[in-house]
């Protein structure tokens, strides 16, 4: 079973690129005439059948079919992806089957899959959550079901050791990771990561110690353990400081672009040009509304990793995840 | 709008009985008995149409019956249900289907149902996840679609302000609540929790100061905020100081019974026996296990509230929620 931060050091290595898609998919994200496509779609079912259609159906397809597109543009240059799973939550039942198709796709295609679900419990319960997003359950006949199948997690450590162990056992049991929530991108992240301690640390910097112990045991060849931890772009000191106290741990990286942080920024917990990955989620999947130069619904001169042409708004993802991999490397050599 | 904590105070009283059910379905949990009915159902099923049978949905279906004939044998002593999503999810699609109806069938019975789901993001996530639970979400029509429709989610706000306000946004517009968590009731709670800050406080004093002072613009008629805290029952020191800090907070206490808080330390932050309700799960819907003179699956002498006899697990159940709410009234008075 090999260990997921070793997977997933070797994909960014593949792709030389230290980037992972955010789908966080919202319907308005989506180009106007592939919105009009689906609903003439479900405007001619409904003639063809005499029956009122299940928009709630057509939705989560849509959603599948963009993140489908941008998968196809991408797949070879960006080693994984990072569904949150709010936004497929948020559209229904239809949503979520939505996502689980995502992450099949995406594991189809080579990608590893980090499921963004911030998941938090304790005890059996948490191991419920681990084995619905990274695991599998037992059901009435006795053999198993599984849910996600994500390869990764990311998790909230407010409740302490309880609440991680779970999803360490079953990550070590299957190959699987989890990153622990230690410094948040958002401008209110210190509202309490940053209160200080009477010992004169902060409390994201005792989450990062707990992350530096709970990993031990889940280390691989690579050097980095497969107990991670999140840490934002917008934060760069902090992120100094937090890989000073992780040595160990792979480094999630929410904040880069939309959110204010620059390709500098968001490598400044790599270690020897490793270590980290870093989020991009608007930035990549709405990269066709900064263009004015493309149709997002027309074919291009542009080809994508399976040889197919792209279509305006995978050429403009495809750009911007080429243009993203050479400003963090180069921000990796500076 | 009836605020939140205005409508659960309501229900308590009309109950007289602070408990709320959590439902945290695992298959062994349920008779020996019923689960090879449904499996019995599932053989016939496949025998007389020739075709495998989907055994989660059979597994799903199992889940919900359970869930609706304990909500059947208590609605009319028990004013809302709690119900676990880790649970469900682990369960699968059909997992999730069984925590829909579920939801749906306590809320017909005059029940609120609080989503235990610990959800935690930023900003338009954070909305996300709000549409999820306790709203709603527009879809390719612009119709609307609402997932699970919860009178109250459980929040992590680990993630300071931006993590809790769009929760608070969707609460105000429909009359729902939030519950975050504080203090958590398992033994591992203190690894971040009870961290000294330098001006002396703990890291769960000042989660509880932030609670008092998010809650102030969700406070209803009773006195008390549709912003509640999570403080356990477990721990009933820290209850004291969480009510002295949030004197406005409703507090949701799990740990009472199988994680050793007694009815004393449930009600530790009661202001004139008001403000708190506390859970029990596997206490209540698995209390036939406890009894060696009843037969599961067996009709009883004994009658729900719709006047139907009920089986022997209901009959514990039943039983278990009259001696819990003694129990804790008892506390209460004392």
């Amino acid at each position: 079973m090999t260990n997921f931060a070793d997977k997933l050091l070797a994909n960014i290595e593949k792709c030389n690129n230290p980037t992972v898609m955010g789908l966080d998919p919202k319907l308005d994200y989506l180009p106007e005439a592939m919105l009009q496509e689906w609903l003439d779609e479900a405007k001619k079912q409904k003639e063809a059948t005499g029956q009122p259609v299940n928009m709630q159906m057509t939705t989560g397809m849509a959603l599948f079919d963009y993140n489908r597109l941008l998968i196809d543009a991408v797949y070879d240059i960006i080693p994984a992806i990072k569904p949150q799973f709010a936004y497929y939550e948020m559209y229904g039942m239809h949503g979520i089957m939505a996502l689980r198709k995502t992450i099949q796709y995406a594991q189809d295609k080579g990608m590893l899959v980090i499921a963004d679900a911030k998941r938090n419990d304790i005890g059996t319960t948490a191991t419920a959550y681990a084995n619905a997003i990274i695991g599998e359950t037992k059901i009435i006949d006795e053999t198993s079901a599984c849910m996600f199948d994500c390869d990764c997690i990311t998790v909230n450590g407010y409740l302490g050791i309880d609440g991680i162990k779970p999803f360490m056992d079953v990550a070590k049991e299957k190959g699987k990771g989890l990153f622990v929530l230690v410094r948040t991108s958002n401008p209110s992240a210190g509202d309490l990561q940053d209160l200080k301690l009477e010992d004169g640390r902060m409390v994201y910097e005792a989450m990062a110690e707990n992350v530096e112990k709970w990993g031990q045991e889940l280390i691989g060849e690579s050097g980095f353990s497969s107990v991670g931890a999140v840490v934002g772009a917008t934060w760069p000191e902090q992120a100094v400081k937090a890989r000073e106290i992780m040595p160990h741990a792979l480094i999630l990286i929410p904040g880069y672009g939309a959110q204010g942080g620059s390709g500098k920024d968001a490598v400044a917990s790599f270690v020897n040009g490793k270590g980290g990955i870093v989020n991009a989620s608007r930035s990549l999947m709405c990269a066709w509304k900064k263009r004015t130069d493309i149709d997002p619904m027309e074919l291009t001169e542009m080809h994508g990793p399976s040889g197919a042409p792209l279509l305006g708004f995978q050429k403009a993802t495809r750009e911007e995840a080429l243009r993203m991999r050479d400003d963090l490397n180069s921000a990796l050599q500076a």
